[in-house]
């Protein structure tokens, strides 16, 4: 095996500014080819409905298909495939569902209003979006775990419908994710997917209901759909690629913080695996266990593209200084795998999600912690949250004025409508002044 | 004045449907040139900064300038534009933005964790946004209620630096804008706006820091920009013309009503005004009202287009008729003005903001009464909430494995990832399992 061409650099360095800003450097590319390709079939969807929708399936899953009744499969068949699992899978699922659901019961935001002294009430009404498309990929990048991170938010929040979309090129399906389905909640599956899924879920046609949101992966036609028909319905995140930060004091196995380098970067080639580390001579232990255990991984050749691209081994001169470096790059994963983790965490400001101590492996948060595992990637984590409970549900002010509330909260509406020149809003209010 | 051509139809005519769907209809359309437009301002100002951002200042906002120093305003000249108030415009923007901070006050989002029985700790940490950039129209349309509607809530979450930009057409700035930043506690000021405003803002120049969020209101190019540089960083919602749905049981002052419906139509020619009444002879009070009220209002003309192009009376058979069809609109405010209006907003799904009963003014909502004006429009109700503290915030996940559960939850994990192909995560939970 050749040697790895893995990034290694210390603040120290008089190039490390240059060196870390390559890291930085997550800017996602649009491709207009792309864009006009999946306009294209969005509007075909809207103008032609479900012909266009089994035209573009046929065409793109190699699939025979005469209806499009023949796309949709009925509950009864995720139940099947849930009862078909074996019992250590079918209780791995189950158990994961369960944590998650119990994570996610405490995100539930309720209602809630006071009144004032005057007896005028102010408060907001929390209700679930009704109606939510999950899209899951198909073929060989199925997640039966991504199913469960995106449904089960969904159905906690008590969104009413969730439809998930999920291709079957050449008509093969994931009998985990059909299980995961039917532990998800899931009430109708069709099995579409790319652009025409996403557009059919924004606009609705004869046979598959419009939706009021559209969450879950996809590959860039998904992602540039789902960017495009945002504002008829809304999305959750458009993710980047994966990433994680290891920040590690030196004193954990380094054979475990180069499994857990190496179970992101596994994702695909661009996934980012970066260990920010306290201690020169232990970076490069964990270069030593890189290079010994790369050769043993089933999935060694996306490891190292990934590594070599993206990955980096940075040694850092205290505490301080790795703290201010995982709030530049705001991580989607940060593992803290120090020995009393619970200070440095409160100094984290952004990040996706913090996994504390050597016990915490990022890997158990992807399937079964109970935290969800859709999480800002490229530095979002500076402005958004994992997907949560409070992504299926909205609110609306409430406002209801007693006579003397409307009365001298009428007076304060008037002089600053008048103040901009509104004034049918100022005659509005002071209609309801008592004279 | 001639005959007012304002629509009004009924649930039992023929045409319902048909007209209904007339009033849905309100897709934005997206300008290719004026995109194109903002494409080229943004990338001048990624490329030349200062330099282009007092270009664009000179010639669209006609400013003689001749450093970007002139261009921000001491926090000095805000404090003495509040003290040159009148002592009655003073106190009633001092009592608003009171009301406003006491009800979002309530909005915050604490950071929580469990502990479970085997020693692993789960939660959510949460934290503010760094930076928010706030928008504010310049010249005539220069509203200091949304200063404090878009202030105070990022203020409330404890964002650090609150920068806003406003442009001064020709030098000119509203004092009162000035004013409320002071009461709002921005802490910087340009006078900037229009897309190079926008641009500054996401991306940062020498003297314009980058800010993680941008939101407020804006013409096209402002809302474009904000379109565009989304991603880099967050935005508010994009917001479509203001709305307003009167559902009336038929015994409310019709003169008060017609003037609730004014109030939305003066904001300009494209908002909407719908009386869903629930007797049609009141309809017809609420008519005759409106054409004895207009000729008086002084935004006389922008109400009457607004009206004839968008506004409708409809009369409707029963409450369970008007909750539908409210539910339908899923409007920007709702005003229920009924003798028990409580159980009827219960039933409201979708709805920007509610105002209870007949002496709810949507105006005192638009100004003092404590919630969000800045609140979702053309139907996104159905999946968006009003402005609040929880834009401001946001949560990163928690996940700290004791011992005992980091062996658990890596059986579990290892099951789930192994089905998934992705042994590098199966190995490193694997390695926290007790032997």
């Amino acid at each position: 095996m050749s040697t790895l061409n893995l990034r290694q650099f210390s603040t120290r360095d008089a190039g490390f500014e240059r060196e870390f800003a390559r890291l930085l450097d997550r800017t996602p590319e649009a491709d207009p080819k792309v864009e006009a390709t999946v306009k294209e079939i969005i509007a075909d969807i809207r103008a032609r409905g479900d012909v266009a929708l089994v035209e573009y399936t046929r065409r793109f899953d190699r699939r025979q298909l005469t209806s499009v009744a023949e796309l949709e499969i009925p509950r009864q068949q995720l139940r099947e495939a849930a009862r078909a699992l074996t019992k250590e899978q079918y209780d791995a699922l189950a158990n994961a569902a369960e944590r998650i659901r119990a994570y996610h019961e405490r995100q539930r935001t309720e209602s809630w209003s006071y009144t004032e002294p005057d007896g005028t009430r102010l408060g907001q009404q929390v209700t679930p979006i009704e109606r939510v498309g999950l899209y899951v990929p198909g073929g060989k990048a199925a997640y039966p775990s991504s199913v469960l991170m995106n449904a089960i938010p969904a159905k906690v929040a008590e969104v009413h419908e969730l439809v998930m979309v999920v291709p079957a090129p050449a008509g093969e399906l994931n009998p985990l994710v059909l299980a995961a389905a039917h532990l998800g909640g899931v009430e109708r599956v069709f099995t579409i997917g790319g652009a025409q899924a996403v557009a059919a879920l924004a606009y609705g046609t004869a046979s598959v209901p419009r939706v009021d949101k559209i969450v879950g992966p996809g590959n860039v036609y998904v992602a540039t759909a789902k960017r495009l028909v945002f504002g008829a319905v809304d999305i959750d995140m458009i993710a980047g690629p994966s990433e994680i930060v290891v920040l590690c004091d030196g004193r954990t196995d380094p054979e475990w913080i180069a499994m857990d380098l190496f179970s992101q970067a596994e994702h695909d080639e661009d996934a980012q695996s970066v260990l920010i580390s306290l201690d020169a001579a232990y970076t490069a232990k964990v270069r030593a266990a890189i290079e010994k255990l790369l050769p043993g991984m089933e999935r060694r050749d996306i490891i190292r593209t990934s590594l070599e691209a993206r990955g980096a081994l940075i040694t850092v001169a205290n505490l301080d200084e790795a703290l201010a470096l995982v709030n530049r790059i705001a991580p989607e994963h940060l593992e803290l795998s120090l020995e009393n983790p619970e200070d440095a965490a409160k100094r984290v400001r952004h990040a996706g999600a913090i996994f504390l101590g050597r016990y915490t492996a990022e890997a158990v948060g992807d399937y079964c912690a109970g935290p969800n595992h859709v999480l800002p990637t490229s530095g979002t984590a500076r402005f958004s949250s994992p997907l949560g409970v409070y992504d299926f549900q909205k609110r609306s002010s409430i406002i209801q004025c007693s006579a003397d509330g409307a009365s001298s909260l009428g007076r304060t509406a008037s002089v600053l409508s008048r103040g901009e020149g509104l004034t049918a809003h100022a005659r509005s209010a002071e209609y309801r002044i008592k004279k």
